[in-house]
């Protein structure tokens, strides 16, 4: 099909779909003659998933690159998948932050340990743990193991539910596509209800 | 204290420190002679929340001027400071996404009564729900019922826990301090915790 068919499956102006392919995150089309180009329905999925990581998740261009490399990769096994998508997913997060203290890298390896999370000493996570528990103290509070419990408790759930939903897809390519687009998105959902079930507690409790 | 001695004890460079007060983030220190100009520990205070919320948060300098303009109204009751924060926290969330469906705001009303959650139809969550709904249907998937439930249930377990700790404050300006600290860097605290979870779980079920 031609780049305006796909514009206009997509939903995405031409010269954006063009500026994806300059930029690595979408496959050239085919030359099919002389100014001409052809493009096909993989075009058209791909440009949904760039969109609703640019967009949704608030991907840079670079991770949203290096996400899409990792789920190409086919030789890979899905955890390993996984784990490139996740650092990359994470970059974003941990950009320009300076290096967690000695002493917040212990108290989130005790999170990690009570929660009884095996062999996750490597995940990018634990680092974030670590510098949002810096970021606390850095703004003059301290957090009770208590609160980081209750919200290694709620994660534990979000992670449950992410693993059943990605479990039920029987094709693996599919199947590690959700993973990646669950992890982007699963993290404006939690900020979403978030607020939700804040405002509600808040006015439930006349603060 | 002289501009140099704030930028020790807060760890922040002057260089740093005037841009802040160029930006509006941090007020202007006092002009005590030729040259020179007074700042207090004030302002090292309001540096760690700048830092927390700009590094840890990765929130935009204007969402950040805005969050502590809702800080330092204090003729506000706290839950509508709270709501011009949560407003603020989540316009960089939400910026550049376009109109959610009609069917996206329909189901997120259907994860919200069911949540048992009243009164939150204006809040800015409800909106980031619909939209990440939408995302992961342009996205190619559908997320089941169930799955939005358990995302909501999470939610609120986080909730809970951040307006336990902020009820333990009894001084009124520290407590909206530690709301709109806590909703900044909850949001990375679960991000962090949700990469471990999902690591966890990958690896128990052999994916």
């Amino acid at each position: 099909m031609l780049i305006s068919q796909v514009s206009q499956l997509s939903g995405t102006p031409a010269a954006t779909i063009k500026y994806y392919v300059r930029s690595g995150l979408l496959p050239a089309g085919t030359r099919s003659g002389e100014n001409r180009t052809s493009y096909d329905e993989s075009h058209v999925e791909r440009l949904r998933l760039i969109r609703a990581m640019l967009e949704v998740g608030k991907l840079s261009v670079s991770s949203a690159t290096a996400v899409l490399a990792a789920l190409d990769d086919t030789s890979k096994p899905i955890a390993e998948t996984f784990e490139v998508a996740q650092n990359a997913l994470a970059r974003d997060a941990v950009a320009d932050v300076s290096e967690p203290s000695e002493e917040s890298f212990e108290r989130a390896d005790g999170v990690i340990d009570r929660a009884g999370w095996n062999d996750c000493r490597d995940n990018v996570g634990r680092r974030i743990l670590a510098q949002t528990i810096d970021g606390f103290a850095r703004a003059g509070h301290t957090m009770s193991d208590e609160y980081l419990d209750r919200y290694a408790a709620a994660a534990d759930i979000v992670a449950a539910a992410d693993l059943d939903a990605v479990g039920a897809i029987a094709d693996p390519s599919e199947r590690t596509e959700l993973m990646v687009v669950g992890t982007v998105l699963g993290d404006s959902l939690s900020l979403g209800l978030r607020r939700i079930a804040q405002a509600h507690r808040t006015a439930e409790r006349n603060l």
